[in-house]
């Protein structure tokens, strides 16, 4: 028997759309970003894939993708549950910064080291800065565990506890189980599941709204490699989309 | 120290606009439903009264109205804990009727008596009907204890435990408390915490979309009796509209 797991990033945001970098900022979904929410959702029921539990971040772009996701799949009574551990890589002070901008004050190296290197995070963000999250009521509990930057070990790092606490067992006791998240955090799962080196995992891309599908057998291994994008043509579009970001 | 309680009725739904019985059929807020929700938040948000935990019903039009008036709270991100016992009065064979056709097809008394008799239910609703929740995947634990019509004393008895199981134990524990349900499901909790009688609880219409806060001593009793709505104005006209329906 298998375990069924259903990633899903959230759709276009409202900073996605005006290429800012996001990171723990809580920006809202654009009417675009709700619409691949929907047909995500829409995907799900039409391949019987039917979430038992959801597990999405802090941030109102998942929280938000979830809903109306499970709400289109006729599953929005199914049990929710959120942690920080499922957030966006905390971009550091890069957070509102314009990525084009970015690219051209600082090069072509530098950026893609913030954007793609595995351990090299962006400078830290100043707690005084307009988009930090210090004094957040939502993050209070952290304490100095609150990120001021992170690089993709990092959100590794804080991801895998959770997986491994909280994911796995709604996986064991038989459930389908659905992560709303983000571009990053959806990445450190997908390197841990399918065992990406370092290098090689700065050269994936998952596509918003698109529900990936990994079958995971007793160890939670993925059956098949990668796994599988229910609408596979059109998640192979939009992740050359979001690999030519900032061009 | 006093309790925080703060009781949402979900905003119009599209059968609420029909003047249909709606009962345990799923249906989804209308656009003025969901403004009502986000007004519900914004009142939430003026007021300083921040929600620490949210409980639903498992339909989806306080389901909704939970998110949405979270959302316009800044308050999306809290623990959701949702349950079917928070869910709207079975409304049996009634349910999917004209409340104006019903009211001219069985008369004033008998229409009241269904609508407001404390412990005479109207009749069960056959599980082949198209509007019965027998072999709906969310009920399907209940086994047995899935209603087939109920009357008020019927939802006080399946309420009742999850209060104190369940909310009354966040609230002990210093949360402020959002309850996003139902007509019927808030006036069983009303009648409880006001000890209103089971004549007078006939007379009881608790407006959509307005959150009524109450703050409870230790013994979880009202400090003031009834509560008190954010928007008090709003909500004696609004209470008065729910007492016109079927007219």
């Amino acid at each position: 028997m298998t375990h069924t797991l259903v990633l899903l990033r959230h759709g276009e945001s409202e900073w996605n759309a005006k290429n800012l970098f996001t990171g723990w900022v809580d920006v809202a979904l654009t009417e675009k970003g709700r619409g691949e929410a929907v047909r995500g959702g829409e995907l799900m029921r039409e391949a019987g894939i039917l979430p038992d539990v959801v597990h999405t971040s802090l941030q109102r772009r998942a929280i938000n993708t979830a809903a109306l996701s499970l709400d289109a799949a006729d599953r929005h009574w199914i049990p929710v549950k959120r942690s920080w551990r499922l957030n966006e890589r905390h971009y550091g002070a890069l957070q509102g910064k314009d990525k084009k901008q970015t690219l051209e004050e600082y090069g072509e190296e530098q950026f893609m080291l913030w954007r793609r290197s595995f351990d090299v995070p962006p400078p830290p963000l100043d707690d005084s800065d307009e988009w930090s999250q210090a004094g957040d009521p939502r993050y209070a509990d952290l304490g100095d565990e609150l990120p001021r930057t992170e690089c993709l070990k990092d959100v590794i790092a804080r991801f895998l506890p959770y997986w491994e606490a909280e994911i796995v067992p709604d996986l064991q006791s038989g459930r389908t189980v659905l992560v709303a998240a983000h571009g990053n955090s959806l990445r450190a799962l997908v390197k841990h599941l399918d065992g990406i080196s370092d290098e090689d995992i700065a050269g994936l891309n998952i596509p918003t709204g698109m529900p990936l599908l990994y079958r995971l057998d007793e160890s939670m291994k993925p059956t098949v490699a990668g796994g599988e994008y229910l609408d596979p043509e059109a998640a192979a579009e939009a992740a050359a989309a979001v690999a030519n970001q900032g061009r």
